[in-house]
C-alpha cells in the first residue's frame, strides 16, 4: 500500500481544530447525526451557557482510510487494550486469515452494524464512536515474514522500571475505545471470540477518560494525580502531527509505532505532597495546567526564567523540562487512567495507561524516557509495571484488510 | 428522626417520568443547568430526530432529603460498591464521628465541591450527577448498639450460589455512582481515605451501564446477555415505589433493604444457546424486550397464553414467570454489568450487580429467589459468587448525618 493520498491527508487537515476536537464525527456521521454536531458547534459558539452535546450512542468513526483510526481520533472515554499470543501453528496465511476476519468485525462494529454471526446483534447497534485499532509486535511481524521496523523490539530496559509479564509484550495488540462501556464490552468480545482459533489472551488494560459531555471537547485530561496530561501534544490535522506520528517506511507507510506503559500511581504518597510541591514536579500548576512561568495551559514554558533568587522557575528536575529536552524528540500521547479493583492487602490499583504513538520508536520516544529514567521528580511516585512496543500498520480500503501490506 | 413528610413525598411524586428518568436532575441541578434540562426536554418533544443532551458534569443530584440519594435516582453509568469492615475499636461514638466524616464528603462531593482536605479539588468540580449511598451490615448495627431489621443477616443459602468470601458480606457500604468515570475513582478515594481510620476496604465490585447520552433516557438497560433487564421496575415518583422500596420501621423508616449479589455469567456457554432458546429462557424476545406474548417491550406478559399445541407461551422455566410467581413480591432493581480484567487462565470475568431495593429482604426478595433457585431456566448460564445485604438507613437534613437516627 502506497503512503497515505494528499488529497486525504488535505481533506483531514481542511477540517477545523473544533471539528476534529468533536471526535472526528463531522466527516464520520451520517447525515442526520451531523445535523446535531452542527447545531451543538453553533449553540456552543452562540453562547457559552452550558452546551448541549449531540446524543453519542449513534456517532461513528470512518473505519477505512489511509490511517487506522484511533490514533488522530479524539480520545474516546473508555479504551480497553488487549494483547494477543500466536498460537504456535498460525502460519502467515493463518495471519492474513486472522486480519481479515478482524478487519471485517471492526468495520461493521464501528459503523453500528453487527459483526458475523454477532450472538447479541442489539449490543451493537450504538457504536459511540467506536474504534478497533490493530498493532503488530515483533513475533508477529517475524512470523509473517516480514522485516523491520528496527525499532520493533522490547524497549531497553530503564533504571525506573518494574516490569511485569501480565502487563508486557504481546503478539497482537487490540485497541477497543468508545465513549460506551457496553460498546467497548462488546466488541472486544465479538472480536476475541474470532481471534480465539488463531491466538489466546496474554493481558487486557482498561483505562478511562473523562466521559463523553462531561467536558467540553477538546479539554486536556487530567490523570488521577489531578494533573493536565497532554497539552504539549501535536494537533490531529496538522502537518505537525502528520509528521510526529506517521511513519513513511516500507509496509508501515501510513502507519505508526505505539508505546503502552503501564505506570502504577502511589497515590498515597501523592497525597503527602504539598500543593506547591506537586506543582514543581510537573512544572506546570495543577489548577489549570499552565507552566510555572505562565498563566493559561497552552502558554509556551520559559525553561529560561530565574525567580528572584537566581533558581529556575521551572526546576531542574522538572517532568516538563526533563521529558522536552532540547525539544528535538517528540510523540503523541494518547493515554488512559486506571483504577482497578485491587487484589489482595493494597487499597487502591490506580494509575496511567500511557499510550504514545510516533513514527520511530527509538528515535522519538527512547530518548525522551532516558531523560526522564535519569531525572524525574515524579518518579518518586509513579513506577512502570508493563511495556510494550506495537507496529501499527496503516488503515486499509473497503475490500482489504488490517495488515496487507505486510501479509499480501 | 421521624419518617418521610408528606410533602417531600408528594414534591418527588409530582415529577413527570420523564424528568424522573433525567435523574432527578429538574429538581437538583442549578438554573443554569435547569435550563439545559428544559432545552432538551422541549426539544425531544419537538422532533424524535437525534436529541441533544445537556452537558452532564455540572448536573447534580440532591443530596440532603428524606431518602438517600442514589436509589430512585434515575441510574448514573458507573456504579462502584465497596465493603468495609469496621476495626475493632471503633465504638458508638466512633461510628457516629465516622458517619459524620463521610456524609460531609459526599455532601459536597455530589455538589461538585472538593472535600474538606481534598488533594485534587480540580476532579471534584464535574459531579456528572454523582450520588453516594451508605449501607449498613449487620456488624454495623450491632457495634451501634441498634435493633433490627430482622432480615439484616446474610441470606438464606440457595442452592445456585457459588460464594466467595472477597464479593459477599461487609459493616458499611458505600455505593458511588456517576455518569463519569473519573468522578467515580476521585469520590471513592475521598471517601476511602476518612474512612481508612476505621475501617478496611473488604471488597469493591465496579459496575456499569450505557453512558450518559448513549441512549434516549429512560431505555431500560441491557445486560452482557443483550438482554433488557429491569422492565418490570415500579416507577420512582410513585406511590407503588413507595411502597415497595421505603421503609417505615424505626431507624430505618425512609430507608429500605439493598440486596447486591455478584452474578457470573457464563458468556462462552451463553452463545451455544440459539435465539429462541435465549428468548425462551428469559420470557421475552431479545430484539425489544417484549414479552413472548406481547409486542412492545412494557406489554404486559400473558402467562395464560398456550400455543397452538397447547403449550405455554411464556415457558414455564422462564425467567420472568419463576421471578414474578403470583405477583405478591416485588422489588427495585438498579444493578450494573461487570466486566472485568480475567485472572488466570480465564478469557472473560464478566456478569452482573445485582442490586435490589425493598422495604423488607425476607418478604420480598427472598421468595422470588426461593423459586429461581429451584427453576430458573438462566440458572444454566449464570452463578451466584457474591452476596450481601445491608440496611440503607434514611436520608438527612443539612447539619444531621446519614445514620444519626441509629447513632443518636
Amino acid at each position: 500500500m502506497s503512503a497515505p493520498s494528499e488529497g486525504a491527508r488535505s481533506r483531514r487537515s481542511g477540517s477545523t481544530r473544533r471539528q476534529f476536537l468533536l471526535g472526528g464525527a463531522v466527516a464520520g456521521v451520517g447525515a442526520v447525526a451531523a445535523v446535531g454536531v452542527d447545531l451543538a458547534l453553533n449553540r456552543a459558539d452562540a453562547d457559552q451557557a452550558p452546551a448541549s452535546t449531540p446524543m453519542n450512542g449513534e456517532q461513528t468513526v470512518p473505519f477505512f482510510g489511509d490511517h487506522q483510526a484511533g490514533i488522530d481520533t479524539a480520545a474516546q472515554a473508555h479504551g480497553l487494550f488487549v494483547a494477543l499470543d500466536l498460537h504456535d501453528d498460525v502460519d502467515r496465511d493463518g495471519l492474513a486469515r486472522l486480519m481479515g476476519l478482524l478487519t471485517d468485525d471492526a468495520a461493521r462494529l464501528t459503523q453500528g452494524r453487527a459483526a458475523l454471526a454477532d450472538s447479541e446483534p442489539e449490543l451493537a447497534l450504538a457504536p459511540a464512536r467506536l474504534t478497533v485499532t490493530f498493532g503488530f509486535g515483533p513475533n508477529f511481524v517475524a512470523r509473517a515474514g516480514g522485516v523491520g521496523p528496527s525499532w520493533l523490539a522490547t524497549l531497553p530496559a530503564f533504571g525506573v522500571d518494574r516490569l511485569q509479564a501480565e502487563f508486557s509484550d504481546g503478539d497482537l495488540l487490540l485497541q477497543i475505545a468508545a465513549d460506551d462501556p457496553l460498546t467497548v464490552a462488546h466488541a472486544t468480545r465479538m472480536l476475541l471470540k474470532d481471534a480465539r482459533g488463531f491466538a489466546d489472551v496474554r493481558w487486557t488494560q482498561q483505562g478511562f477518560r473523562r466521559a463523553y459531555g462531561t467536558e467540553r471537547p477538546g479539554t486536556t485530561m487530567r490523570n488521577l494525580f489531578g494533573q493536565v496530561d497532554g497539552t504539549t501534544n501535536p494537533e490531529p490535522g496538522t502537518a505537525d502531527f502528520d509528521e510526529v506520528v506517521w511513519s513513511a517506511d516500507g509496509w508501515l507507510a501510513g502507519g505508526t509505532g505505539m508505546v503502552l506503559r503501564r505506570i502504577h500511581m502511589d497515590l498515597d504518597k501523592w497525597d503527602r505532597l504539598d500543593r506547591s510541591g506537586r506543582d514543581a514536579s510537573v512544572g506546570r500548576t495543577l489548577a489549570n495546567g499552565a507552566p510555572l512561568t505562565g498563566a493559561e495551559e497552552f502558554d509556551e514554558p520559559d525553561f529560561e526564567a530565574k525567580t528572584s533568587l537566581g533558581f529556575p522557575v521551572i526546576p531542574q528536575f522538572a517532568h516538563i523540562r526533563r521529558a522536552r529536552g532540547d525539544g528535538a524528540e517528540r510523540i503523541f500521547r494518547r493515554g488512559y487512567n486506571y483504577d482497578e479493583r485491587p487484589s489482595g492487602a493494597s487499597v487502591s490499583e490506580s494509575g496511567l495507561l500511557f499510550v504514545s504513538f510516533q513514527a520511530d520508536v527509538d528515535a522519538q520516544f527512547v530518548p525522551m524516557q532516558r531523560r526522564l529514567d535519569e531525572l524525574d521528580l515524579l518518579n518518586e511516585w509513579t513506577v512502570p509495571i508493563g511495556s510494550a512496543v506495537f507496529a501499527i500498520p496503516p488503515g486499509c480500503a473497503e475490500g482489504g484488510f488490517i495488515g496487507e501490506t505486510l501479509l499480501t
